[in-house]
C-alpha cells in the first residue's frame, strides 16, 4: 500500500525532529501502522536556512497555503505555535478535508471548541497528544486509559523551563535570574521567557487535562495563573529545611462546589514522587476514584520526544484511517454531547495549605499579633520556622506553614497582618498541597 | 441508545470490583462510550457466597459456558485466571461472535498467539489491559503512545507482592519469610505465594511487554525467570550502603545481537525514579529512541485498580463497536503480518554489571585471589566493601560491583572463585542496572 502523505506547517526544532524521525524508524512506524508515512511538502518562513533534516523529496514552499491546499496532502501537521494563521489554516486544511495533527497548546487551548466543532463538520479528525507534555501519551492515558474512572484531580509538572529553573534553585542554590540566564543560554527557555515563567504555557496545558479529565469545554479564560518569577532562592532553601520542595504545578480538581482550575508554585512533601521529577522532565500525577494514583513521566520538550507523540498522533490517525468521525476518541475524552459545563470555582472558594514567609521586626509580640490574626481568620498553624536576624538587620523572617484554609481567609489574613506595624513589606505566599 | 450487555466469567475481588465501577460511575462511562455498559450475567463456583459488589439485575450461574453462549452478551470479560478453562471459554465466546476483555496474564502471555489468530477470524477482537500492571495504561501507552519510537528497552517493577516485600525489608530491615508472612495475612499475596515471589508472574507479563515493545510473537518459554526468595536483609543493607536499592524487575532489551527478556532482582542507583516505586505498587520505565526515558506508576493490583483496566477496556471495545478488525491497534502493537521473529538471547549471551557477595576466610591473600580470577575473566570491580567479621566468626563478608560484564565470563569467575579453599559456600550474586 502506498504511504500516507503528509504536509508540514513549520519545519523548526520539532518539523526537523519529526521528519528525522519518520526517516529513521520509517519501517517500524509502517509495521506498526498499516502503511508508511511520508512528508511530501513543507511551509517554512526562509527557504535558505540551514535545516536540522534531511529536506530531499520534500516540496519546501513559504507560503503554508500552499501545503494546507495541496491535493496530494492526506494529513496536515501544524507546528507554527500560536493563534493565527495556525487557526485559519488548520480551519481550512479541514474544509479541505485534510486530518490534522498539532503541538499547538495555545490553539487547542483558546480555540479547540471551534476546532473541533470543524473537524465534525467535514468528517475529518485532529489529534493533539504533542500539545502537552510533550513525548508523554497523557491524552491518551486520560482519554482512554482511565475512562472507567471518576477523575477527583490531576497535578502536573508540565513546563520543563520552569522546572529546571526550580531544580536548579533547589540543588545549587542559585537565584531565579541566574539559572533563568542560563536556560536561554542552553535554548531551554524561549528569548522571550514570559509564556514559560509567568505560567501561561501551564495553564493552555492544564486547559486541555481538565476538559479530557472531567468532560468540560475548554476555557482557558478561567484558569488561575501565577508564575515562578517571584520565588526566591530564600524560599526554596526554607521549605527544604520544612521537609518539602517548591514546583510549579497545573491543577485541576473536581469538588462538589465546582472545579478548580490552577497554575502556581506548589510546596509538595519531598518523598512525594512527583517532587522528585527533576531538570526539564514533566509528569503529570491523575488520581481516578477506581484506579487511585497514576504518574505519567517524560521529556515535555525538545525536537524528537515531541516529534515523538506527533508521529503518535499521525499512527493514530492513519489507523482509523477509514473510521466513521463520530467512532472515533472523542476529542475532550466525553462524546461532544455529553460535555457538562461545571462551574469553574472563583480562587477565593479554593482550599490549600500555606507557606508563609513574613519579615517582621525583632521585638516581643509579633508573634502573639499574627498568631492572633491567623486563628481569628480560622487558619491553624503546622509549623513555625523562626529565623535568627542576619547580623545588623533589623527584621528577622519567620516562616509559617499553615493547614487547609479557603483562599478568601488567607486574603484577609494576610490584609490583616500587613497591617501590622512589626510587619515589613508584603507577605510571600506559596500554596502547600499533599496531593493525596 | 440500549446500555452494552456484558457476561462476566468470575464474580471474585475483581469481578466485584468491576461490577461495582460499572455502576457507581454508570453516568461518566457512558459519557465516554456514547453507550452505557451493563453486566447482564456472571459464572461464580459458589452461587451462596456473600458478594462484595450488588448482584441485583445480574443473572448468577455457576457454568461458565452459559455466559458464553448467551446470546444476549456482547463482550464477555474473563477473569478466571489461569490456564484452562479460561483458554477454551474465550475460543467460545470468541466462536460466538463475542468480544473479549480478559485480565488473565498467564493466557496471554501463553495463548495469546492462538487467541490473536482466532479472534482474527471471528471478526471479534480481545483487549487486554488489565492483564499487565493493574490499573496503568501500560499497554496502551507502549502500543499506541510510541509507535514513532524504536523502543530500546524498558524494566517494570511488575509484581506488587515482590515489590511490597523488597520495600519492607528496606524500610524495616526485616528478613523476606517474614515479611511474606505478613503480605499474606494483609491479602497481597497468595497462600501459595511462588508464582509471585518465584517471578513467574512478573514473567507473563514481561512476556506481553516485549511483544508489544518489539513486535516479536509472544514467547513466555524464553523469559529467564529469578524470583527473590533468594535476597536478603544482609544484602538489602549492603546495597543500600553502596548507594542501591533492590527491586525485582521484568527487563527487556533489544541489542543488535538479540532481545533480552529477563526477570530477577536487580540493584538500582537509589536516585532512579523506579528505585523509589514503593510498597504494592507497580511502574513500568520505557526508553524510545525519539522520546527517552518515560514512566508509568500506578497500583499493579486490587480489586477496583484492575477493574479501573478493564472497564477502559471495555470503552475501548464499544467505541470501536463497528469498527472493522483490520482497522483496530494491532494486539501486539505492529500488525499481525509484520512481528520479526528477533532471537532471544540466552541469558549467558546477555551484559550485566553484578553485585557480589562472598564469605570468606579472615586471612591475607583471599582478596587477591578473588581480584585475579575477576581480572584474568575480564571482569573489572566498581566498588568493594570489606565487613569486620562478626564476634566469633571464622569468615567475613566481602561485597563487590562489577562493571558490565557478559554473564558466561561471570558464571567461570564465579565457580573459580567458589573453588578457593578459602570462599565458603556459594556466592550471592545480584544483577546491577543503571538504566541509562
Amino acid at each position: 500500500m502506498s504511504s500516507v502523505k503528509v504536509g508540514l506547517l513549520g519545519l523548526g526544532t520539532v518539523g526537523a525532529g519529526t521528519v528525522n524521525l519518520l526517516q529513521r524508524n520509517n519501517d517500524e512506524i509502517a509495521r506498526r501502522a498499516g502503511r508508511g508515512i511520508k512528508v511530501i511538502c513543507a511551509a517554512a518562513r526562509h527557504l535558505d536556512r540551514p535545516r536540522a533534516c534531511p529536506t530531499e523529496g520534500i516540496r519546501l514552499t513559504t507560503d503554508p497555503y500552499e501545503v494546507v491546499d495541496d491535493p496530494e496532502t492526506e494529513i496536515i501537521v501544524e507546528l507554527l505555535g500560536g493563534d493565527e494563521p495556525a487557526r485559519e489554516l488548520v480551519l481550512r486544511a479541514m474544509s479541505n478535508g485534510k486530518h490534522v495533527v498539532t503541538a499547538n497548546k495555545a490553539l487547542v487551548a483558546i480555540h479547540g471548541n471551534e476546532i473541533f466543532a470543524h473537524a465534525k463538520e467535514c468528517g475529518v479528525t485532529v489529534a493533539f497528544e504533542a500539545a502537552v507534555a510533550g513525548g508523554i501519551p497523557i491524552i491518551k492515558a486520560i482519554r482512554e486509559g482511565l475512562t472507567g474512572n471518576r477523575i477527583e484531580w490531576l497535578a502536573g509538572i508540565i513546563n520543563g523551563t520552569s522546572n529546571f529553573i526550580l531544580t536548579e534553585m533547589y540543588y545549587e542554590g542559585r537565584e531565579f535570574a541566574d539559572v533563568l540566564a542560563e536556560a536561554q543560554r542552553l535554548g531551554y527557555a524561549e528569548a522571550d521567557p514570559s509564556f514559560d515563567v509567568e505560567g501561561i504555557d501551564a495553564a493552555h496545558k492544564l486547559t486541555i487535562l481538565a476538559s479530557i479529565a472531567f468532560g468540560i469545554p475548554l476555557q482557558f479564560g478561567k484558569v488561575y495563573v501565577e508564575g515562578i518569577t517571584h520565588v526566591t532562592r530564600e524560599d526554596v532553601e526554607y521549605a527544604q529545611q520544612l521537609g518539602y520542595r517548591i514546583k510549579h504545578l497545573g491543577l485541576c480538581r473536581q469538588t462538589e462546589e465546582g472545579i478548580e482550575l490552577r497554575v502556581h508554585p506548589t510546596l509538595l512533601p519531598e518523598r512525594q514522587l512527583l517532587a522528585n521529577v527533576d531538570g526539564v522532565m514533566n509528569a503529570v500525577m491523575v488520581m481516578g476514584d477506581a484506579v487511585g494514583p497514576t504518574l505519567y513521566y517524560g521529556a515535555g520538550a525538545g525536537a524528537e520526544p515531541t516529534a515523538s507523540a506527533v508521529v503518535a498522533d499521525l499512527v493514530d490517525v492513519v489507523r482509523e484511517f477509514n473510521l466513521e468521525p463520530e467512532s472515533r476518541v472523542p476529542y475532550l475524552a466525553f462524546q461532544a454531547t455529553a460535555l457538562s459545563d461545571v462551574p469553574v470555582l472563583p480562587m477565593e472558594s479554593v482550599e490549600t495549605a500555606y507557606y508563609l514567609r513574613l519579615e517582621v521586626l525583632d521585638q516581643p509580640g509579633v508573634l502573639a499579633d499574627i498568631t492572633r490574626i491567623l486563628s481569628e481568620n480560622g487558619i491553624s498553624i503546622e509549623a513555625i520556622l523562626q529565623k535568627e536576624p542576619a547580623p545588623g538587620a533589623e527584621h528577622v523572617p519567620v516562616i509559617l506553614l499553615t493547614h487547609r484554609v479557603f483562599e478568601r481567609n488567607m486574603n484577609r489574613a494576610q490584609e490583616q497582618m500587613e497591617a501590622l506595624d512589626a510587619v515589613q513589606g508584603r507577605i510571600i505566599r506559596i500554596r502547600q498541597e499533599q496531593l493525596r
